[in-house]
């Protein structure tokens, strides 16, 4: 039996008009088709967030055609019928034949329909960001008649200015981080192993806040001492003791899109080091906070973070942070100096002011943030606090 | 102050001789040095477990040094230093002016290595299923003189087998993954929302079995009526309800290794399309587990399953499973027909038996398996049942 259509988040015009910002851009780009490889851009434009994209797939978008066409595994296509708003026939399923297959994959099958959508002789967008060396090469040998336009950001550009359907679900996504960010400074005591703190925190961001659950889980870490200088280690096999200190980044998720956190944790009283750090860079978040308005730049709110710190002695070696959405990490605008992209309503950021200041030592705090009419507003709201447990 | 050196998983000895199989593999393609950048192979050779390989990142194999250099963003260094066996001056980190830059990335600093390693004019073995065109093509126009050779597989096929020690791993793996089913057992019932329920299932899985923890979270699955017929949603919405049918695949982590597993539940009585079906694969199961011994061939345990199940009258279109270990899925041998690839001892594979046989229909089951000296010794072991709730 067919698949029934699933509950859609966003209206079929949302889709169509972020399907029209990507049509402009291709026009400008003197490209027929798109084809969009990356799970956060296919998302985005169709609302699949189903985890079939560790093999190949691909959303071929048209100048001459409404809606795109979604090619994956045939397994993953009831998936995307199910969760998307595309006309079923739109979803073409390609053989399981082309799985752990050395000769032929799913692209192939996109080739083919490039093929069969008479783009191969004209301009074609590929992502080649997304691409291994081997399935571009294929792309080239199997189109040679094509002009193959490297597009591999040119969605995620478009996406970086949220709508405020898109807010409104970061926002459920925020709160449920700062869940996440109580539900530590419940569980974290002295004698407790890391991996039962992580339980109950992966718990929380899973059943979510405010009645919305959590829809996945993001990456998460917990790095204690001695390795507060690390900054991706999930947990470790320790306890927590008297006199640790823990550095836990965690995000929310509500349907594909994340809002992160970070804070600090003391068990017991923290050293001076730990306390001087905190003071700089709370001062420094929110000189950062205090710059973001449209027209400002990404530039901007990095120096106004930077020059704080200096001022209490600190410095911080690595950008202040980037645009966050869909799938955590954007790739387009970092909050770091000579960044000079304009900020402008509705972008939404991760100010993450982590500082990795020894191989021993470091501390983490930050907000997920947006750019409002005239300033900020920032998302994430547990307690901007260093957590004394 | 430096970072001292943590637990170690492994003894040195194992990671040597994981190195000395590469460097014999080194020789017989004739190259001087190998950029591993896959992560997973990165945590078979050194023991590095932490998330960065979201920006670049290699492991450096060179056949004329005992240990291999490991370049990673500076950020990383000191986790790279905690969890490695490496001598911490084997681990450069590269600047933090290599993320978000559009011009150079931490490949730059990577393919500088090689040329004071005096590999450029040489042969070096590249991962190029890894690299990015860009990146690929950034490898080639800067290492002109280099005879560049694809070793995308050629770790993965080495890690194929495991050590004794790497198997008590995945037995561990396949003991949490056991009692994540279990949970889901348990906390399965009308009314309760399907994230409630992967919210426990997640605790258990990082709290683990046995004493021994989850190090971290792999991905879950958790697909339910109307949905049985897709195979990577992660949850719904939804709430469960008398007569859901739930499709739930799992893994257990400790220390990289997976362990995955799949079961079936229903909530009420199965209907009768479920229950034959579940008949079917079982005897499937046991008929591809029977035929696993060192010296038949994958084709073999996956012919055995669909023989058996087409004697009821049912058919998989998929493959029936993969190697496992690192990181879930490994990119060598498939259990599927016409893969000759010999079973040897040791060798760990997901009999991955999910069957989505209508838009709305599928049922689930798998064990993760090794390959026995006269057999086959099945890692997972939750009851091999419908689960009727």
């Amino acid at each position: 039996m067919p698949i029934v259509k699933g509950p859609q988040v966003f209206p079929r015009s949302e889709f169509l008009r972020r399907l029209a910002a990507v049509k402009t851009e291709m026009g400008r780009l003197e490209i027929d088709a798109l084809v969009v490889e990356n799970s956060s851009d296919i998302t985005y434009l169709t609302g699949y967030t189903a985890k079939s994209g560790y093999v190949p797939q691909a959303l071929v978008v048209s100048l001459a055609e409404e809606e795109p066409t979604f090619l994956l595994r045939r397994q993953d296509a009831p998936a995307a019928i199910h969760q998307t708003f595309l006309d079923p026939g739109k979803i073409i399923g390609y053989p399981e034949a082309l799985i752990g297959n050395p000769d032929k994959d799913g692209f192939d099958a996109v080739i083919d329909f490039l093929h069969e959508l008479g783009a191969a002789g004209r301009g074609v967008g590929v992502q080649l960001d997304c691409l291994s060396a081997k399935s571009a090469r294929k792309f080239e040998s199997r189109l040679p008649e094509t002009r193959i336009v490297d597009c591999s950001h040119s969605v995620a550009w478009i996406r970086m200015i949220k709508s405020d359907l898109e807010i409104a679900i970061m926002r459920d996504a925020a709160a449920i981080a700062d869940a996440g960010v109580l539900k530590a400074a419940e569980v974290i005591r002295p004698g407790v192993r890391e991996a039962d703190v992580m339980a109950e925190v992966a718990a929380q961001l899973a059943r979510g806040a405010g009645g919305k659950a959590g829809t996945d889980l993001a990456s998460m870490y917990f790095c204690s001492s001695p390795r507060t200088g690390t900054s991706h280690i999930r947990w470790s096999e320790d306890v927590i003791h008297d006199g640790s200190q823990i550095n836990l980044e965690v995000g929310g998720v509500r349907h594909g899109y994340v809002s992160a956190i970070m804070r600090t944790f003391s068990v017991g009283t923290p050293s001076d080091r730990l306390r001087r750090i905190h003071d700089a860079e709370v001062a420094g978040l929110e000189a950062a906070l205090g710059t973001v308005r449209p027209g400002a730049a990404c530039s901007d709110v990095a120096n106004a973070f930077y020059r704080t710190i200096e001022k209490f002695g600190f410095q911080k070696d690595s950008r202040c942070g980037y645009a966050i959405g869909i799938d955590w990490s954007e790739p387009t605008a970092s909050l770091k100096n000579g960044d000079m992209t304009e900020l402008k309503p509705n972008m939404t950021f991760h100010l993450m002011l982590g500082n990795w200041i020894e191989e021993d030592f470091g501390y983490v705090i930050s907000e997920t943030f947006r750019v409002a009419d005239s300033g900020c507003e920032v998302l994430t709201k547990a307690p901007r606090k260093l957590y004394e447990l």
